[in-house]
């Protein structure tokens, strides 16, 4: 299955060894953005891979083009638009202290301006079989929420895979508010195959209620089916951190149709707190792709969000290999 | 209140990555010391803070300067004098092995070698409410000595608040031994408003006995309110570090003339073992300039000593702000 | 003289050890600007200096300020506004290769979207002597257009002197073109007291003309004396490169109403190529606000523009002593 | 015209601020060959560019490939096999002191142990127009001997191009000597069209006479036709290297079946001396494939040979624009 | 007790900050290999120590002599030979994510390639005491094969003690298998007085049986007093690991012709994952010729392997200071 | 020859890249001291070196004593003694800004400290066969003085040779003024075989006058032949530096009892500007030792010494082969 990414590169800034912005000049330059993440991860898992983005027709732009291409994913659909790059700065968090995102300017970036006239979206779909759709584009400006829909309407069209991550971030909203908000993923869900997304994104942002009805163990899972029938979702993902003392664990759901299964919970040590989302998305979007039982899948990707919080950065760099490792061998802690 | 500090300016070399000083040529140089860490932490509280001090007349003395500027602190009482910066190395620990400090010639440095003489206490006393005098001056030097005296005395005379930190370390009165430091102390303390200082300060240093015919649990309370009434002290504040397993909590505790109260212990998880004291003080100073409640006080100032140790180098560099978001989000890891 | 500018704080990312973007993930994150750079020099020289401008209420904007303070120069007229700082790459270059220069988003700055609404110049004014602004301002946005302006027409209607630098970058004129800068720099000229400018600012943006009956030796002195009359400027100043097989050389001229001297060229070794002018103009400033002779202030701001070139960044950290230094000995090559 | 080539892929560690190996323990790890070289800035100039090799099955090999892709190279022909990548350890000079390369094992590498049963070459050259094979892989084992002779022939076959670069390296040719290499380069040759080499490799390793009948001036020109037209060479062409008082000069050559035509001479600044001649390689390759003028070609690639010079590591990473604006803009030092 | 040690020197490349290859070009490189390790630990503790090897007579060869000697070990017995240095890059794991570790060439290595004849054994016996020899040098090539065999057979026969370690790894065993490896530790292990080992070493390599007859947990102890009945052995001596929950607990035991004696177990926190093998392997040599108990040996003994742990690299640098020191201050973890 | 020092252990802390204290947080630690430097050098040359002095017991005096092993010199008579090791700081300087050193502390360093008694000289001199003894050691302090005389009065008598270098540093004697020093150095010379010194130390210091009787170019000559005859000098030496345009050049000049003879000029390209002296002087002493001829000795120490300012730190790192390698193939900038 050859799968693809619609959505924003942008550059994350990280200070060294925990410090703060005050105390170094050092910081550490990386490419992310959640099209980018799922996309390498996919690719280092052996999937083909490709990103349709826009970028500034610079230094920067060509810098941004060889790292998408290290991390193995084809450039061919990154076009040029636009003079800026959006940005954060990462202030990595130790105990107590938690890690601190600032973001710069993102609704001017390249990406940010580029709306359905930029890209060539037939020729685009004539060439892959899925494509990953961040619900940031629906939030980040008029363009890109005409882009994101227009692109997915045509994939659904014809007959591709569309997959879409809620990803819906308050912070980014202030302007629009819920009720705006509600319609456009309204709007985007009826093209849509794979959704990623919590009972939250479900309940707060879609307005749905749960059925207090029924026994409060299954209301969730009547919730999702209820959704996933509405919209005709055939796969439904997503998360749960749970603490217990001052322990972190991870364990991924996911549903089909007709089923719910629960992966077995995974003890979280972070050595960055950002990117286990994308890590496990990308481990369902293997399954999917290679039609794994849900079990296999959510396990997997389970492990896989757990890995990716032990890599530097928001970009999991995983091999089937290492996951199977740890899935296989969870005590071993140094391999020769 | 502006709040000023008495007291040395350190050089302290750090190895990169828990290095030991044999595996690398490479170090971190942090200008640091008691008045340093405090008076930074009430800037970045909002507190308008100066420095009264001597650095050698060269570009060590520049360098040193640039820094105090940076971390908030008003460079105006910095004179020059001597030609020498006091120093240590400090070899950050990991697991079972400490964090190793080793000391440079701090006798004779700029501020070692500055007497009475050398500072224009008067005008200086003028501009402040309340000077923060660490007992290092009482160990480090004969001028140091006298200064300290000379300027507890006349804040006092001028009813200004003097604030005193035992801060009695045994490597650095070898020479002259505890009975002649005990006679310092005392010297010192009728000076005092505030007094940050431990149970061990007041009986193994100044010889006071705890009282063995009362309940053990209230010996403590009655030895420091005996204390405070002898040398007439409005507030007495320390920590206590516990360990439980392979844990280990800080608590904060503060004393007014007829309370006794006590923070609700925070877990410790150290990014550098060295520096939660002075936290700690400053978030008392900051509740005592605003006149906040015991319990206030002391829940700020113990959340602002655990977050200490999640910062690399001795030097405090939160915020208000970020202090309450520890208090009211204990379990968020990541803020965007 | 209380010296203060007005004008943008930027980031600027560095990669180390003349490496281009693509051959690391390595930055160096400076603050910068043409009044940071002229400011931190006066203030490294004993002015006392500070800067007014806004900053993001965030992460970013509390770094800034700390190496604005750092610099020696006030923080106090600095205001939040916005959630942006503007940025530039500067890949360094070496031998043959340029260094390059790439900019990202600066119009969406909180500086940018500043107009004169967000600043209070009269209780800033009541507090100098002298203000520099930089022609940027006059091509940025029209909110810094409008800033400007008001700033210059009060500090002029007050008698505080009106410092002004051409400072043109066509890259950043392109939706304009040159007639309306022409427009622009002709209404804020007659505010001025002293000019930073070349003769190319006064032919190609300002379209005066040479005067070619007189000895061309002669034209370029009475083309500034007839600028210097137009608009009723005290003093112009400015540099001019030479090259000399693979040699190049510095060369400051100044001109008061009456009078135009050079300086003698001095070889320019680069550490970094990006930063001379502000030098230039740091040295004239500190001549001006202490009425040195014409010669005088050339010569040393020509030596300070040479060694703000073997100075890693753009910011200019030399004292009086390095500047007379090099002046004096300009052969001695280590001092100890 | 789509171009690759067969080769080594080598680890070339760096230790920082030309720092030798007993003064530091930091390295920098780059990726390198003659082959990655020429590809990679051959596809910086936007031509259409794979890497024939092999490489472990383990995480070096991993890492080799990201990079190779990074560099815009197409990884698809890379196999895997062995364990081991060849490497050199680069002790940057600096004056008087010469770059010290210390090479590590190369004929147990992956690619040293790899002989022509270990490639589909068929299926590899219906892909590409035209392969470049590196001297290299004559001398060091039997194995990429006849990997290269079956390349060679069956690309000539097959019609394609093929690029040749003498590339003797003496000290990997000790075990033979040079009757043995020399009957090696006479079996390569016959297949060639584009050859890179020097007037010491016709004399000193092919044993050809200068004709001291003719002219001085005219016996490299009239030797090298000779060569060209003995084994029907299309194009000839290499660099020479001349020193002036401490300056050194590059110049550039190019032969046709008719023409002789060298460039300007080009003063050289190292950042780092290793790495022009793949540089001019690429240069000369680009206006082979697009059938420049020979002068265009010979231009170009001096510049680029000077170029790679002022870039650290061994890959030059130019484009056209950049060759092009130091071809038209030689005193620019500063772009924005 | 002169200790001295027969064994390769490799180079280790390490990533910074727990980076995987692919995310960084920067690289630790230290000198490492067992009898590294256990001398340069031993030199720490105060023994005179020296190590038998060879190197290449290039630059690499004079780093590592630099490196050893300034471990403390005399570096008078390194020859040269050859011209390349085994290595392996070890990416350090975090949390779930093992550190992995990728051996290049050691074969080949100038260790590899010697043999007998390219030592001068009797007269490097005449200066030493005792000698630690790896289980490596069975494994690596004919050539160490033999000049083990050579070297331990001497040893024994001059009265000299031989200790030996089985370190057997089977991924250096591929080719010939485990019965050819069983028949070269059965030739070796009648030199040897001193052997460290695991009960996994005596039941799969050399093929011992568990008496179940007897009680299970008197099996072990019955299996290694037989083992060493049969080769005459003095001591064996190793470690085990354990967990519980998620800690790790490493245990030390050791054997006399008559006793059995473990250590306490201790909490493992890592820094380094490689390396508490040889701390502990120091530990008991020191013990050994010290004549310390069996119990003072192995707490000992165990307390520095998990110190070694929580240094950087695989060499050991504690000294007996800081091993007392966590033995007897288990909670210090600030000293100064 | 057994070649020995008597001198002081420092720290140098160095900025990277150029950087002044202000602009990075980052230093570089290098143990250092002129005995240091030329034992490290004539270790590098193959010579046996020791060198005699004193650390504090504590992690810095461990760290300095592993770098004093790596360098090559044997640590056996490195006592402990004091808390202190002095210190400088040295801030690259690049093109027009000089190098800027800034010291610490040294009076009260172990070696201040340490006075005759403190050092067992008999049994140290009974080891060796020449002694350097630095200069530094009469400007310290009162016991490095008196240790230093004791020390060259026993070697003397004890017939070993005794090499001083005058290394008159103003800084050091602003207490005790020129006539005091001159004492001093009067005192140690007739204790000397070897001395390194320029004119102005014979002439400034000694107060010894020119005689201008005798033609311009032989006064020098005249005065060091005179010189040498007073105190029995075996052979005098020493740099001149010369500038010509913007090139500097290095000549070495050496004396015996009977000759005077120069090197040819080497241009010098630092890459530190500080340490030549140093190089040269190891370089003359290896031709004393192994009895070179004068020409032999000045033109090999004279290379040395440029190469030595190619080399990062005070330290020389070079072998035979590279000083002879440069004087051989001075156009050779590349080594494979």
């Amino acid at each position: 299955m050859r799968i693809a990414a619609f959505g924003e590169i942008m550059m994350r800034f990280t200070p060294p060894e925990y410090l703060m912005l005050e105390q170094t000049k050092d910081l550490r330059l990386d490419f992310t953005g959640t099209g980018v993440n799922i996309l390498s991860n996919l690719a280092h898992f052996g999937c083909q891979t490709s990103l349709l983005t826009n970028l500034p027709d610079n230094r920067l732009g060509e810098a941004a083009k060889a790292t998408i291409r290290q991390l193995g994913i084809q450039d061919r659909w990154i076009g040029t638009l636009g003079d800026h790059i959006g940005s954060y700065f990462a202030e990595m968090g130790f105990g107590a202290r938690p890690t601190q995102v600032t973001y710069q300017n993102r609704r001017n970036s390249s990406f940010g301006m580029s709306g359905t006239a930029d890209y060539d979206f037939d020729t685009f779909l004539a060439e892959i079989d899925l494509v990953h759709i961040c619900g940031i584009s629906l939030s980040l400006t008029k363009e890109t929420r005409e882009a994101a829909f227009t692109l997915a309407e045509k994939a659904h069209t014809l007959g591709k895979k569309v997959c879409f991550d809620f990803n819906f971030r308050p912070s980014l909203n202030e302007v629009h508010g819920t009720s705006f908000m509600k319609e456009q993923y309204e709007k985007m869900l009826p093209y849509c195959d794979l959704v990623f997304g919590s009972q939250r994104d479900l309940t707060d942002l879609l307005e749905m209620t749960m059925d207090e009805a029924i026994e409060p163990s299954k209301q969730f899972e009547e919730l999702v089916h209820r959704f996933m029938t509405i919209y005709q979702i055939d796969c439904f993902a997503g998360t749960i951190r749970q603490g217990e003392g001052d322990k972190r664990y991870l364990t991924g759901y996911i549903f089909d149709s007709e089923h719910y299964v629960q992966a077995a919970p995974r003890e979280i040590i972070h050595l960055d707190r950002i990117g286990a989302g994308d890590g496990y998305a990308a481990g369902i979007l293997l399954g999917y792709s290679e039609s794994w039982s849900l079990l296999e899948s959510v396990e997997f990707a389970t492990a896989n969000g757990v890995l990716a919080h032990t890599i530097q950065g928001d970009v999991p760099l995983t091999t089937r290999k290492q996951v199977r490792h740890i899935m296989e061998h969870p005590t071993v802690d140094l391999i020769r």
